[in-house]
């Protein structure tokens, strides 16, 4: 088939970037292609804020006809987090037809070669860029994270992600020259010459298994780096969260078939209510790649069973922050605040336990008692949330009925310090919207165990009283060791404290923010520069992004023959 | 404890080598620091063949005590293949004392960084180069290997193997930078400041497996990966080749000792005879990474139940050599008998089946029948071992009665085209020397198919009579799927055959030579150039050596904080 998008105009178009892209990687400066600011969009193409909305709304009650292979049906049942239901359904697939399709365009994508293949990842994300408004909307209505958030999380920071893994990608393909002349010599004879030429090539069919509360920014890296590796990509959302995926086959498709490939090289894989294609996906033969981000007991199933597979999970963490001593009491209680209130603690990288020395801790404002610390940030976290239109654009919506039974079950498993307010959201009264609950345990008390040493995913902390800080630091180490952490935090002046913690971290294979009191938030990571998990502890089996991220998606074959 | 060896004089003495060895693996030309011959060593501090076999000598019948902790015995009873009961006895570990003594060093390991840690590694590589004369002796005693490729593959071969992985990891440990100062722009507000410090963390302990024909040459790299990437490395020897192991373990922990660091970070578990530690120590808690060299059996087993572990597989294979044209047919038949002979087969890259058509094949010679083919093979085969000499010296000994059993059924799979011969060896008359076997085969027969779909490990090869150059092709990918395949050989002058057996190899990752007929054989490949297997079929999970053999032994640990 004829090209519409040549690939000397997409190299054109995009080489530029992709150098941007691997020269950020290698130095982790801050970089982004991608406008984080709403009103950036409009321009060149790009749908501005109305024009974004419309095209949600436009979605809103059809069918989404992707134009797979072994369509049988069409499903759909998603209700917005803020009470609207989408209405929206999506192609149910026969995969004894879809995966067999999925595998006719391989070889010509593979042939494609790296630079193509990642012109063409970066073309897809132009396009998703340049609809960023809609797929804030899709992720708003199904995450439930406020708009800003949605817009931000979902959208630029989303592509970032997505960009970074196709730089990974492509970085590790063309470690290995396409042909190398090798000439050994031997002494007075002839030397012996061969002519080698490599390529790299795909597994097969690698399956993106998509969360809830992060469709975009949890899917693409995977989607990326597989795709940009040479991998067909089949993509099974979360049942409540499927349109911004969707959305992303539906332009990958576009782009795949403008430019002369075969567009089933990317698909969708929508279910059934209660139907867990997954389960059944994840141990099909043609699928050799998984990526997944969910709990960890399916995490655990995955990489015990898709044995056939690479498999790359992010499952729960329990996410500790340590507090010792400060020199910015104020600004570590606004930090603290704002990381818990932020969309309602539903990150997979929002902390859970505060461990607070139980005799106190040293402040630039003097001593502060175990209970005064746990009482000023309850009133941290008051004082921030207290305007309710800015409590609704900084909670979002709780994502499920399973999140808001835990947070309701909370106030039973110790003192509670904050409550829960509820709080009403004039636009979508359907909206259930929570601030956070912290309660109050004590590390000392076997009873209590159970409560921290767990993941409760939510708006829900545990200041956690400990004998000092070096019971602390020992807490943190079983912490990380047991349950994983997909961040860690510390606020200490000591330098033995944060040398003892640093250890820990290094030793366990965790990632570390000290003493944040501006406006940089341990829950957030920022492609290019920061590591999202470190694959090195029990919450997550590889990092976002690095070299193991994308090796071993691809293999190189050699072909060798006398000069 | 002061270093005698200065980490300023170790980056003095080994950073060129190590700068050329990542031009090496970045361009894939022909390089090695490790002369092939002989006669190159000698001088400046190395072994001439007199002091190198004078210090093997000594070796044979001693202790072989490497002051490690929890040495509860010493155990050994290798018997050379060639006959002479080495009787050197190592020791035998409490691994409940053993392990925890190895975690001791990693800290400072850790901490001494990439640079250091590659330099170190080099300068262990570098004693054991000196050594090389010893070492060829303790390989060919144990391996069976006749003299000359003992010394090439188990010196210089195995020591690239070594150096090359050690390039990758340093590579990989340097692709994130130390440290970043990372500045987003906030319009009007002050912008947001990280400084970040990264660093490589080791996963904890690596167990390498050794094998019983290449202890070296497949023990090294996993040995030095994981080294380089900062974890410490049990070496657990193949109960019948664990002298060249422990005489590697000996050098790595006086290198470590001189440079300032734990020797306990290497260390070895021989083990008492059927005590099967290998078990028990692969589901061990603190062992974190296996690389592992043998039975399909076993390394499934690895893969399978070895789950806190990254597992590094090369396990059987069954190697094929498509034949169906050439234009130099008497160097194909040399090249080929030259493959089929060297080590008496006992390489996991020779080839096993010969797929030739029924209907023969074109040569530049003529028209050659199957029969013919199958003939003159076999002719060239007894040509090249006419003379005993250079038969002892091409074919080593049987390395073990597995193999020689094998051997000797055979013959009841099919018609004998080349019959085992049993050849004297003057020099040791203990030793098992047998030609290779060829055997006939119809690929349309379903009873031979049995035979030549299982890996026969040692000198048997079959020529498998196919009906047509795409019924082969075929054949090809249905073996290379279901089996695996280290290597691939193919001769043809048909573009279009050419072109159908680059795709299945592309298809199936398999690594191709294509008509060889010259001094390369498809069964050997070079450091820095060619990779070992594959890692995207059956034969093997990894591939010796590219970035995904190396990126999951460590992982970056990052701390950041306000600037």
């Amino acid at each position: 088939m004829a090209a519409e998008l040549t690939a000397r105009e997409l190299i054109a178009r995009h080489r530029p970037t992709l150098d941007q892209a691997l020269e950020a990687i290698r130095t982790r400066v801050y970089w982004s292609p991608h406008p984080e600011h709403p009103k950036a969009y409009g321009e060149q193409g790009s749908l501005d804020a109305a024009a974004g909305k419309a095209a949600f709304d436009a979605l809103v009650g059809t069918r989404l006809d992707l134009g797979q292979p072994g369509t049988d049906g069409f499903t759909g049942g998603e209700v917005s987090p803020y009470g609207i239901e989408l209405g929206v359904t999506y192609p149910h697939a026969d995969i004894d037809v879809l995966l067999p399709a999925m595998r006719a365009g391989q070889r010509a994508w593979r042939d494609a070669g790296a630079e193509i293949r990642a012109v063409v990842c970066l073309e897809i994300l132009k396009r998703i860029s340049d609809r960023t408004h809609e797929f804030a909307h899709a992720v708003m209505h199904t995450s439930g994270q406020a708009f800003m958030m949605a817009f931000q999380a979902g959208g630029p920071h989303a592509q970032d992600r997505g960009l970074e893994a196709v730089a990974y990608a492509y970085a590790e393909q063309v470690r290995t020259p396409d042909t190398a002349e090798w000439t050994k010599p031997q002494g007075k004879r002839d030397p012996l010459a061969l002519t080698k030429r490599f390529t790299p090539v795909p597994r097969g069919i690698a399956l993106v298994i998509g969360c809830n509360t992060f469709p975009t920014w949890n899917g693409y890296p995977g989607l990326f780096a597989s795709l940009a590796t040479g991998n067909a990509v089949l993509v099974k959302p979360h049942p409540r969260a499927v349109l911004p995926l969707a959305l992303t086959v539906r332009v990958a498709r576009q782009v795949l078939a403008e430019a002369g490939f075969d567009p089933n090289l990317v698909a969708l894989a929508a279910e059934r209510p209660d139907e867990g294609i997954a389960k059944t996906l994840a141990v099909r033969p043609e699928i050799r790649i998984i990526d997944y981000t969910g709990s960890t007991a399916f995490g655990d199933w995955l990489e015990a069973n898709a044995r056939q597979a690479q498999v790359y999970t992010e499952k729960a963490g329990v996410n500790t922050v340590l507090v010792e001593s400060t020199g910015n009491y104020q600004g570590m209680l606004s930090n603290l605040a704002f990381s818990l209130s932020l969309y309602s603690g539903q990150m997979c990288t929002t902390p859970q336990n505060l461990l607070i020395p139980r005799e106190g801790i040293r402040t630039e404002e003097g001593p502060r008692t175990f209970d005064e610390v746990v009482a000023d940030l309850a009133r941290a976290v008051e004082g921030l949330l207290g305007d309710d239109t800015r409590a609704n654009a900084l909670l979002g919506a709780i994502v499920n009925p399973d999140v808001k039974a835990r947070l309701e079950a909370a106030a039973g498993l110790g003192e509670v310090a904050l409550a829960a307010r509820e709080i009403s959201n004039p636009e979508f009264p359907g909206a259930v919207v929570r601030t956070p609950v912290i309660v109050k345990l004590d590390g000392a008390k076997p009873d209590d165990e159970a409560a921290y040493m767990s993941e409760c995913f939510g708006p829900v902390s545990f200041a956690v009283a400990v004998d000092s800080a070096s019971d602390a630091v020992e807490m943190l180490r079983r912490t990380i060791r047991e349950k994983g952490a997909m961040t860690v935090g510390a606020y200490t002046t000591d330098a033995e404290v944060e040398g003892a913690v640093v250890d820990v971290c290094l030793d366990e294979s965790a990632q570390l923010s000290l003493n944040l009191t501006g406006g940089v938030y341990v829950n957030q990571t920022a492609a290019f520069s920061d590591f999202h998990g470190s694959g090195g502890n029990p919450a997550a089996n590889s990092a976002l992004c690095d070299g193991a991220f994308v090796a071993n998606r691809f293999r190189v074959v050699e072909v060798r023959r006398e000069a």
